[in-house]
Parts: structure tokens; sequence; C-alpha cells
């Protein structure tokens, strides 16, 4: 019965490759693989996975949605890339502030962020989120965007995760990678919708998972338009926030860069709940799936209970709206490229 | 001269034309024209964005741009299309202001409301911004992204220009037209940057411009994300102002959404100089340039002197920045499709 489902499903999904290729998709001219999905093992998540592109792109059905309509948003921290055991974003933070302190050791007179530079992240966590929004602030403003990028990238290209010792950008999930790939094929947009910085993602967001920067929504410091006296001119970050695409705030932020209701939308904590609900509302074939962690083994396993990350509420809502979890250690081969 | 240009010209647009076309471009799939300009009298300003395109997409030189990074912005309101007498937007929300006034006349004691279903202007002007602001919360605030949507989609369809007694979105410049058509067939991402709402401009952009919802970057109210009972979900209008997008706001609507420096920008008013000023800063071929207002007996004369698109302080920049002006008048066979 699988293999029959299976069978099926693959006949539609060449089909829909063969029909994009004839449009000219430029992603769609390899060769198309057997199996568009292979380190997924077969079962319910990954036959949901189907089962939904299958009903949106299949001609003549009253699900159909046009191409131009077809949109796939997704979470980034713990659902394309490892998140523990702190966001890669503030592991940056601390390195950039560390530096910094380095050349300016009167930074370490403020107590967050001395706390910061010695690993103390009891004090960190104690000082809630005034105390982030001060590290956030010091290391992440008083620069240009274009400045601001060249830091990330320079930092990605050196820094290491501290258990898998390997870079950030490929500690990310090949199961997740193959679902972007088909989704495209099938002619779906795929966002990035974070509640991490836009402008962070947005520097490794083309290379490591192929979506431009143009795609990705996330949170966002308030910019200032400065005229250099010799006519330059750039966005200057300043130390203050202007949105926080977490929560209600995903659906808010999808409003505003993407336009419409997404399909299909991944996540893998409770700031994904409203953004799934907003997927998963509506007529037609919608799907919103969790990304579960629980393979301490190959990654870490962690929901109710944890400070980042945590899958608490959105455990509970899951079987009622309809959402499958992603099983980690049972639903996926492998976990990186 | 202008001749031998010319054909160097379409030589070279016509080799970048087959290229996109290789590379899968579906838009470009049309026989390629002779003139993809045919709108334009040959001149100085055609002749910049032939220029300026040339020296982006040919290969092995230093200014070539790769596609990905390819990016033209455009105002909207009268930059693609007719501005005069009254913004397109500020008509609409007069007209719905008198239906919702015929429902609900409790509304007209409120005098700036009063004062616009009236068609009293001078009223209405002398309640400045502010003025502006209540006309606006009342009449696109209280409903969902979807239901306005549907509001304007309906307004759009009825409603006509009172000198040229055509629907708005045909008063549209057909030159323009054809210059985002060129630059998409040369691998550029074209963007809207409108102070309009957001929200209002996606209604028509695509259908009228080409232009995808996901690429209109306007000015936005806020939004929350609302769940109702019978697990629908949408995004409500809330009646208060989130970004401005004129003047400095647009290279930081840019930042926001393109996450990139635009190498082409076209305005028509002072609040797109900054938009000018950060397209047109930075290595490369790069051009910005303002449509001007000087055609009375086809379209409208204004620049310095008017309240609406007002060219003033960009008149005078212009020359010093080396943005050509693009005559209504000398430099358009047609205005309109």
């Amino acid at each position: 019965m699988p293999d029959e489902f299976l069978r099926v499903s693959r006949r539609a999904l060449t089909a829909g490759i063969a029909a994009s290729l004839m449009a000219g998709d430029a992603l769609a001219q390899e060769p198309p693989p057997r199996d568009p999905l292979p380190s997924w093992r077969d079962g319910p998540a990954k036959r949901a996975i189907f089962t939904a592109i299958r009903r949106s792109v299949r001609d003549g059905t009253p699900d159909r949605v046009p191409p131009a309509e077809r949109v796939a948003v997704f979470d980034n921290d713990g659902t394309l890339w490892v998140e523990q055991p702190l966001y890669t974003q503030f592991a940056f933070a601390i390195d950039r502030l560390k530096e910094m302190a380095a050349r300016d050791p009167a930074l370490l007179q403020r107590p967050i962020l001395k706390a910061a530079v010695d690993g103390d992240m009891r004090a960190v966590m104690a000082g809630g989120e005034r105390g982030l929004a001060e590290i956030i602030a010091v290391t992440h403003a008083g620069m240009s965007q274009a400045e601001f990028q060249r830091i990330v990238t320079q930092w990605l290209s050196t820094a290491r995760h501290p258990r898998f010792n390997r870079p950030y950008t490929q500690l990310i999930y090949q199961p997740m990678l193959e679902v972007m790939r088909l989704l495209r094929r099938e002619g779906f947009a795929v966002w990035i919708v974070t509640g991490g910085g836009q402008e962070f993602v947005r520097a490794f967001s083309a290379p490591t998972y192929a979506v431009p920067i143009d795609r990705v929504v996330g949170s966002v410091g308030k910019t200032e338009f400065r005229l250099g006296a010799d006519r330059s001119s750039e966005l200057f970050r300043l130390p203050e926030a202007e949105a926080v695409d977490d929560g209600p705030g995903k659906p808010v932020g999808i409003g505003r860069f993407i336009g419409q209701r997404p399909q299909i939308a991944f996540g893998n904590s409770d700031g994904d709940i409203e953004m799934l609900q907003y997927a998963t509302t509506g007529r037609g074939a919608r799907l919103g799936m969790f990304v579960h962690h629980d393979d301490a083994a190959r990654e870490f396993a962690y929901d109710r209970d944890t400070h980042i990350g945590r899958l608490d509420r959105g455990l509970t809502l899951a079987p009622q709206w309809g959402w499958p979890l992603i099983s980690m250690k049972n639903d996926w081969l492998r976990v990186f490229p």
C-alpha cells in the first residue's frame, strides 16, 4: 500500500517536474530524481507532504492552486538548522561582543555585556528581554547594512558549532532541503519566515538554502538612510527594534512581505503556531507541520521543557489542528547533508 | 550616429534576450521585438536607458551585474500612472467615504469627513496630515486584508478618471511598461516602491504592470492576526500607520524588502529623491531618472508648483547627480496603451 502510494506520487510528481521543465524553470533542469525526498523514511509525515503538494498542483481538481499563488513558508531556527544549545545568531552576538570588548574594554562595565562575554548564561537569561535587547543593540547596530552583511559572512566562515565542530551553515537539515527543492520544482515560492534577524539570515540564505534574500522575512531593527559628503549613501542600522517576527508577528510579516496566505508552513516551536494557523485555514489542500526534536543521538531532544525553541502549546494544538509531527528520529534517514 | 548607436544597442539587447531565453526566462519567450522601446523617441533619455542596461548585462566587462543582483525600482503615482488631479488612492478613499456615509450618516458629523464627501478639497487640505490620516483610517481600516483587496478591486473595475473618462488602470504609461518589460528580459527584478498604500497597489500590480504582489513596497498600516471561533484566521487592518514609504522611507523600504541596492530607479517627484540617490551611488552602471510632466495636451504639466507630485528640489538635483529627465512631451511618442 505505501509502495503503491509512492508509485502514484512519483508519477504525479514526475509529471509535475516535466511540466515545470517545459515552463522553463531553471531549477528543474537536473534529471528528475526517483524519489524527491530520499532522506525521508516512508511514513505519515512523508505521505502528508506528498499529498498536500499533489492536491495543490494536480490539474483539473478543485484544490489546484495556480502557480503564482503557491506559497510555502519555513521557520529557520530548529526547522531548517540546529538551534541548540544556543541560537546561532546569539553565538554570533557573543563572539562579536568579545571582539568588540577586546578593542574597547569599557564595554565590560555594563553588567549584561560582561556576563555574556564571560559565558555566564544564567546572568544573561536573568536579564530577560531587556538584557538580550542590549546585547543585540550593541552587536547588531552602529554600522551599515552592507557592513553588517560582511561581518556576519566573515563570522559564519570561521565559527563552529560547539558539539558538532562544523560550520553552522553545514548544520542544516537535509530532509528539509529536499522539501524546499521539491516545492520549488512544483511551482511554489519558498520563503523563510524567521524570528531571527532578517539581515542575519540573508547573509547565508541564498548559498545555504537557495532562498534569495528578498524571500527572507525576519525580525528587523530600524534603519536610517544616510547620505555621505562624498555622495555615497547607505542604510545605517539603529539600535532600536522595528518588528519582531515571532508568534502573531509571523502572519503579520507574511502579509507584509508575501501578501497572500501560504498553503504550506513548517515550524518547530510555539513561535510558529500562528504561522501554521494562518497557513492551514482556508480552502484547498493545506499543510502545517512541526519538526519534532526527538533525536538526542543525532541532534537534540527537546520540546515542552527547554529555553530555546520550546514546543509546548504547539504539541497540544497539533492533533487538534491536524498538523502532522515530523519525528526527526523516525522520519529522517539522515539529518545533515 | 544615433542610428549607429541604436543598431549596436539592438544587437546587444537581442543577444541579451537570446541569452535570457536560453536561461529559460518565460517572459522572454515572445519573439524579440525590433526596438524594445517603440514608444520612445530617440533621444538622450532613451539612450541613457539603453546604455545603463547594456553596461549592466554585457559579459566580460567590469560593470556587469550578475542576474541575481539586477534590481530596478519604479515609483507608481506619476511614474507609472496618472496622479493628477488627485492621487487615485485618494479618489478611492472619497468614493468609499461617500458609500460609507450613505449607510452611516453619523460619519458626516466629523468635519474632515464631511468636507471630503462634499468635495471641499480646500477644507480637506487645510486639515493637513492629521485630516488625511483620519480619512485614510476610516476608509482603509476595519476589515481584513482580503476584504480590502476585494473592495479596491471592485472600485477599480468601475471608477473612471474625471478627465480621461477611462478606468485608472488604463491610465498607465505605455513607455514605462516597455522599460519594465525590457528590464525583465535583461534579467532585472522589477519592483514598485510607492508612497501609496502597499495593499492598494497590490490590488492591481500583477494584471496592470506584471509586477507580482510580493514585489510591491509601499506605505502600510498596522495589521493584527485574528483567529475566529470557527478556526478561520485573517489579518485585520488597524487604523494606525506603520511605515511611510516616501522620501528617506523609500531606501529604508528597499532595504527591508529587496535587501540590496538597485542599479536603476525611476521616479517623478521630490519623494523619490532619496530612492534615486540610493540607487545611483556605488560602483558600476547606475541610472536614476525623473518622469517630467511637461505635456498638458496629452497628460498634465506640473513640476515645482503643484500640490501633488511636486518636483522642485529634484529638478535642481537632477543635473548635479546626473539624472536625465524624461520629457513626457518630447521623449514619448505615445502616453497611454
